[in-house]
Protein backbone atom coordinates (compact mmCIF):
# COMPACT_ATOMS: atom_id res chain seq x y z
CA UNK A 1 0.00 0.00 0.00
CA UNK A 2 1.79 2.94 -1.03
CA UNK A 3 1.08 6.69 -1.46
CA UNK A 4 1.36 8.31 -5.26
CA UNK A 5 4.55 10.40 -5.77
CA UNK A 6 2.30 13.21 -6.20
CA UNK A 7 1.53 13.47 -2.17
CA UNK A 8 4.88 12.85 -1.36
CA UNK A 9 6.24 15.57 -3.09
CA UNK A 10 3.06 17.58 -1.77
CA UNK A 11 3.70 16.92 1.78
CA UNK A 12 7.65 17.33 1.16
CA UNK A 13 6.82 20.91 -0.20
CA UNK A 14 4.76 21.70 2.56
CA UNK A 15 6.63 20.45 5.42
CA UNK A 16 9.47 22.61 3.74
CA UNK A 17 7.78 25.84 4.08
CA UNK A 18 6.49 25.24 6.92
CA UNK A 19 10.15 24.86 8.23
CA UNK A 20 11.03 27.62 6.62
CA UNK A 21 8.19 29.37 8.62
CA UNK A 22 9.60 28.43 11.71
CA UNK A 23 12.41 30.70 11.95
CA UNK A 24 10.73 33.51 10.98
CA UNK A 25 8.30 35.59 13.49
CA UNK A 26 5.83 34.95 11.24
CA UNK A 27 5.10 32.54 8.46
CA UNK A 28 3.69 35.74 5.84
CA UNK A 29 7.22 36.77 6.76
CA UNK A 30 9.22 33.60 5.02
CA UNK A 31 10.77 34.94 1.76
CA UNK A 32 9.62 33.21 -1.50
CA UNK A 33 11.97 30.20 -2.34
CA UNK A 34 12.41 29.22 -5.88
CA UNK A 35 11.00 25.59 -6.91
CA UNK A 36 14.58 24.65 -8.00
CA UNK A 37 15.74 25.67 -4.63
CA UNK A 38 13.09 23.08 -3.15
CA UNK A 39 13.84 20.26 -5.83
CA UNK A 40 17.34 20.54 -5.17
CA UNK A 41 16.99 20.24 -1.03
CA UNK A 42 14.80 16.92 -2.03
CA UNK A 43 17.00 15.52 -5.24
CA UNK A 44 13.79 15.98 -6.98
CA UNK A 45 13.08 17.35 -10.61
CA UNK A 46 12.05 20.42 -10.88
CA UNK A 47 9.39 19.89 -13.02
CA UNK A 48 7.63 17.18 -10.05
CA UNK A 49 7.67 20.29 -7.66
CA UNK A 50 6.29 22.77 -10.26
CA UNK A 51 3.35 20.64 -10.84
CA UNK A 52 2.64 20.01 -7.50
CA UNK A 53 2.66 23.35 -6.22
CA UNK A 54 -0.07 23.68 -8.45
CA UNK A 55 -2.18 21.39 -6.97
CA UNK A 56 -1.03 22.99 -3.91
CA UNK A 57 -1.80 26.69 -4.97
CA UNK A 58 -5.38 25.18 -6.05
CA UNK A 59 -6.42 24.64 -2.90
CA UNK A 60 -5.18 27.69 -1.17
CA UNK A 61 -2.09 26.38 1.32
CA UNK A 62 0.78 28.01 -1.39
CA UNK A 63 0.74 30.84 -3.49
CA UNK A 64 3.32 31.19 -6.27
CA UNK A 65 4.37 34.79 -8.11
CA UNK A 66 6.26 35.06 -10.71
CA UNK A 67 9.35 37.16 -11.65
CA UNK A 68 12.43 38.66 -9.77
CA UNK A 69 12.24 38.24 -5.91
CA UNK A 70 9.49 35.95 -6.66
CA UNK A 71 8.69 32.39 -6.13
CA UNK A 72 7.16 29.84 -4.23
CA UNK A 73 5.34 30.85 -0.38
CA UNK A 74 2.67 29.30 2.15
CA UNK A 75 -1.02 30.95 1.71
CA UNK A 76 -1.88 29.77 5.14
CA UNK A 77 -0.99 29.16 8.73
CA UNK A 78 1.00 25.65 8.49
CA UNK A 79 -0.60 25.22 12.11
CA UNK A 80 -4.05 25.74 10.36
CA UNK A 81 -3.28 23.21 7.30
CA UNK A 82 -4.35 19.65 8.08
CA UNK A 83 -2.43 16.56 6.96
CA UNK A 84 -5.72 14.66 6.02
CA UNK A 85 -7.30 17.57 4.35
CA UNK A 86 -3.69 17.55 1.91
CA UNK A 87 -3.32 13.70 1.60
CA UNK A 88 -7.09 13.84 0.60
CA UNK A 89 -6.50 16.23 -1.93
CA UNK A 90 -3.19 14.74 -3.62
CA UNK A 91 -4.08 11.63 -3.51
CA UNK A 92 -7.73 11.55 -4.50
CA UNK A 93 -9.73 8.42 -3.28
CA UNK A 94 -9.80 6.08 -5.58
CA UNK A 95 -11.01 3.32 -3.27
CA UNK A 96 -7.55 0.85 -2.60
CA UNK A 97 -9.27 -1.58 -4.70
CA UNK A 98 -10.82 -1.28 -7.93
CA UNK A 99 -14.42 -2.62 -6.21
CA UNK A 100 -14.13 0.31 -3.86
CA UNK A 101 -14.24 2.74 -6.74
CA UNK A 102 -16.21 0.80 -9.36
CA UNK A 103 -18.62 -1.11 -8.17
CA UNK A 104 -19.68 -4.01 -10.50
CA UNK A 105 -16.61 -4.83 -11.70
CA UNK A 106 -16.01 -7.88 -9.66
CA UNK A 107 -18.27 -11.30 -9.79
CA UNK A 108 -18.17 -11.78 -6.01
CA UNK A 109 -20.06 -8.27 -5.59
CA UNK A 110 -23.32 -9.71 -4.40
CA UNK A 111 -23.11 -10.09 -0.59
CA UNK A 112 -19.36 -9.59 -0.63
CA UNK A 113 -18.73 -7.55 2.04
CA UNK A 114 -14.97 -6.98 1.39
CA UNK A 115 -15.70 -3.47 -0.09
CA UNK A 116 -16.95 -2.17 2.53
CA UNK A 117 -14.37 -3.41 5.19
CA UNK A 118 -12.07 -1.77 2.41
CA UNK A 119 -13.70 1.36 2.57
CA UNK A 120 -13.57 1.12 6.58
CA UNK A 121 -9.58 0.43 6.96
CA UNK A 122 -9.75 3.57 4.53
CA UNK A 123 -11.19 6.44 6.63
CA UNK A 124 -9.36 5.01 9.73
CA UNK A 125 -6.37 5.88 7.46
CA UNK A 126 -6.99 8.76 6.40
CA UNK A 127 -8.86 9.51 10.17
CA UNK A 128 -5.54 9.16 11.91
CA UNK A 129 -3.89 12.11 9.28
CA UNK A 130 -6.41 14.20 10.53
CA UNK A 131 -6.50 16.73 13.31
CA UNK A 132 -2.55 16.82 12.84
CA UNK A 133 -0.91 20.09 10.92
CA UNK A 134 1.61 20.56 8.68
CA UNK A 135 3.09 23.05 11.44
CA UNK A 136 2.91 20.72 13.94
CA UNK A 137 4.75 17.68 11.89
CA UNK A 138 7.66 20.03 10.60
CA UNK A 139 8.30 21.58 13.89
CA UNK A 140 11.49 20.89 14.88
CA UNK A 141 12.59 21.71 18.75
CA UNK A 142 15.58 20.93 20.32
CA UNK A 143 15.67 18.86 23.66
CA UNK A 144 15.74 22.01 25.52
CA UNK A 145 12.91 23.29 23.58
CA UNK A 146 15.10 24.97 21.62
CA UNK A 147 14.67 25.66 17.82
CA UNK A 148 17.17 23.69 15.30
CA UNK A 149 18.66 25.29 12.67
CA UNK A 150 18.41 23.28 9.82
CA UNK A 151 20.27 24.04 6.77
CA UNK A 152 17.58 23.05 4.47
CA UNK A 153 19.00 24.37 0.84
CA UNK B 1 -3.67 4.88 -1.79
CA UNK B 2 -3.68 1.81 -4.09
CA UNK B 3 -3.36 -2.28 -2.98
CA UNK B 4 -1.23 -4.28 -5.09
CA UNK B 5 -2.98 -6.17 -8.01
CA UNK B 6 -1.21 -9.06 -6.32
CA UNK B 7 -3.34 -8.50 -2.86
CA UNK B 8 -6.43 -7.63 -5.40
CA UNK B 9 -6.44 -11.54 -6.81
CA UNK B 10 -5.46 -13.07 -3.75
CA UNK B 11 -8.61 -12.22 -1.59
CA UNK B 12 -10.64 -12.65 -4.83
CA UNK B 13 -9.23 -16.39 -4.65
CA UNK B 14 -9.79 -16.45 -1.22
CA UNK B 15 -12.93 -15.25 -1.33
CA UNK B 16 -13.97 -17.62 -4.51
CA UNK B 17 -13.44 -20.68 -2.50
CA UNK B 18 -14.84 -19.52 0.58
CA UNK B 19 -17.88 -18.87 -1.17
CA UNK B 20 -18.27 -22.05 -2.71
CA UNK B 21 -17.41 -23.56 0.67
CA UNK B 22 -20.67 -22.16 1.90
CA UNK B 23 -22.59 -24.39 -0.34
CA UNK B 24 -20.82 -27.49 1.01
CA UNK B 25 -21.54 -29.23 4.50
CA UNK B 26 -17.38 -28.68 5.25
CA UNK B 27 -15.07 -26.96 3.42
CA UNK B 28 -12.84 -29.63 2.99
CA UNK B 29 -15.67 -31.32 1.37
CA UNK B 30 -15.08 -29.16 -2.35
CA UNK B 31 -13.62 -30.49 -5.06
CA UNK B 32 -10.82 -29.02 -6.51
CA UNK B 33 -11.89 -25.52 -8.81
CA UNK B 34 -9.15 -25.23 -11.79
CA UNK B 35 -6.71 -21.53 -11.61
CA UNK B 36 -8.20 -21.56 -15.39
CA UNK B 37 -12.02 -21.39 -13.73
CA UNK B 38 -11.00 -18.99 -11.16
CA UNK B 39 -9.71 -16.55 -13.94
CA UNK B 40 -12.70 -16.57 -16.22
CA UNK B 41 -14.60 -16.15 -13.44
CA UNK B 42 -12.97 -13.01 -12.61
CA UNK B 43 -11.47 -12.08 -16.12
CA UNK B 44 -8.33 -12.36 -15.11
CA UNK B 45 -5.13 -14.04 -17.00
CA UNK B 46 -4.48 -17.28 -15.40
CA UNK B 47 -0.82 -16.30 -15.27
CA UNK B 48 -2.06 -13.97 -12.44
CA UNK B 49 -4.26 -16.41 -10.60
CA UNK B 50 -1.20 -19.46 -10.69
CA UNK B 51 1.43 -16.79 -9.38
CA UNK B 52 -1.15 -15.50 -6.41
CA UNK B 53 -1.85 -19.37 -6.00
CA UNK B 54 1.59 -19.74 -4.91
CA UNK B 55 2.14 -17.38 -2.76
CA UNK B 56 -1.59 -18.24 -0.63
CA UNK B 57 -0.43 -21.69 -0.75
CA UNK B 58 3.21 -20.50 1.09
CA UNK B 59 1.06 -18.53 3.83
CA UNK B 60 -1.01 -22.19 4.54
CA UNK B 61 -4.28 -21.05 3.28
CA UNK B 62 -4.66 -22.68 -0.17
CA UNK B 63 -3.53 -26.02 -1.50
CA UNK B 64 -3.25 -26.97 -5.21
CA UNK B 65 -3.07 -30.55 -6.67
CA UNK B 66 -1.64 -31.03 -9.89
CA UNK B 67 -2.93 -34.03 -12.63
CA UNK B 68 -6.40 -35.27 -13.26
CA UNK B 69 -9.13 -34.01 -10.80
CA UNK B 70 -6.63 -31.66 -9.42
CA UNK B 71 -6.51 -27.89 -9.15
CA UNK B 72 -6.86 -25.65 -6.36
CA UNK B 73 -8.41 -26.14 -2.70
CA UNK B 74 -8.55 -24.59 0.91
CA UNK B 75 -5.98 -25.29 3.24
CA UNK B 76 -7.86 -23.97 6.20
CA UNK B 77 -11.37 -23.28 7.58
CA UNK B 78 -12.14 -19.69 5.75
CA UNK B 79 -13.12 -18.34 9.07
CA UNK B 80 -10.03 -18.86 10.50
CA UNK B 81 -8.45 -16.87 7.72
CA UNK B 82 -7.60 -13.10 8.71
CA UNK B 83 -8.46 -10.64 6.11
CA UNK B 84 -5.75 -8.62 7.91
CA UNK B 85 -2.96 -11.56 7.76
CA UNK B 86 -4.17 -12.02 4.24
CA UNK B 87 -3.59 -8.07 3.28
CA UNK B 88 -0.51 -7.78 5.23
CA UNK B 89 1.26 -10.88 3.52
CA UNK B 90 0.36 -10.09 0.19
CA UNK B 91 0.94 -6.26 0.01
CA UNK B 92 4.13 -6.48 2.03
CA UNK B 93 4.70 -3.48 4.38
CA UNK B 94 6.86 -1.38 2.44
CA UNK B 95 5.69 2.09 4.00
CA UNK B 96 3.19 4.69 2.14
CA UNK B 97 5.74 6.32 1.11
CA UNK B 98 9.71 5.82 0.81
CA UNK B 99 10.52 7.61 4.10
CA UNK B 100 8.77 4.90 5.94
CA UNK B 101 10.52 1.88 4.69
CA UNK B 102 14.38 3.97 3.88
CA UNK B 103 15.04 6.48 6.57
CA UNK B 104 17.22 8.73 5.72
CA UNK B 105 15.70 9.07 2.43
CA UNK B 106 14.53 12.79 3.24
CA UNK B 107 16.08 16.23 3.79
CA UNK B 108 13.46 17.04 6.61
CA UNK B 109 13.40 13.80 8.44
CA UNK B 110 15.97 15.11 11.44
CA UNK B 111 12.69 16.28 13.39
CA UNK B 112 9.97 15.45 10.96
CA UNK B 113 6.93 13.89 12.34
CA UNK B 114 5.79 12.58 8.73
CA UNK B 115 7.20 9.39 9.62
CA UNK B 116 5.75 8.19 12.63
CA UNK B 117 2.39 9.78 11.41
CA UNK B 118 2.08 7.43 8.62
CA UNK B 119 2.93 4.76 10.51
CA UNK B 120 0.27 4.94 12.66
CA UNK B 121 -2.38 5.72 9.50
CA UNK B 122 -0.99 2.45 8.30
CA UNK B 123 -1.60 0.59 11.51
CA UNK B 124 -4.81 1.73 11.69
CA UNK B 125 -5.71 0.83 8.08
CA UNK B 126 -4.69 -2.91 8.82
CA UNK B 127 -6.41 -3.00 12.50
CA UNK B 128 -9.64 -2.35 10.89
CA UNK B 129 -8.75 -5.63 8.60
CA UNK B 130 -7.75 -7.41 11.42
CA UNK B 131 -10.17 -9.70 13.20
CA UNK B 132 -12.47 -10.08 9.98
CA UNK B 133 -12.39 -13.50 8.24
CA UNK B 134 -12.50 -14.62 4.71
CA UNK B 135 -15.24 -16.66 5.67
CA UNK B 136 -17.35 -14.01 7.20
CA UNK B 137 -16.54 -11.46 4.17
CA UNK B 138 -17.49 -14.00 1.52
CA UNK B 139 -20.93 -15.37 3.35
CA UNK B 140 -24.14 -14.57 1.37
CA UNK B 141 -26.93 -14.71 3.19
CA UNK B 142 -30.21 -13.78 1.70
CA UNK B 143 -32.72 -11.49 3.75
CA UNK B 144 -34.66 -14.31 5.17
CA UNK B 145 -30.66 -15.88 6.04
CA UNK B 146 -31.11 -18.37 3.41
CA UNK B 147 -27.56 -18.81 1.48
CA UNK B 148 -27.77 -17.78 -2.21
CA UNK B 149 -26.91 -19.96 -4.60
CA UNK B 150 -24.66 -17.73 -6.52
CA UNK B 151 -23.14 -19.36 -9.99
CA UNK B 152 -19.22 -18.36 -9.76
CA UNK B 153 -18.79 -19.87 -12.85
Amino acid sequence: MQLKLKTDYGLRVLLYLARQAQGAADWRAVDPVSSETVAQAFAISKEHIVKVVQALARHGWVTTRAGRGGGLQLAADPDTIDVGDVVTALEGRDGVLDCVAEPGVCVLEPGCRLRRLLIEAESAFYDTLTGTSVGALASVRGRRGGLLNLDLN
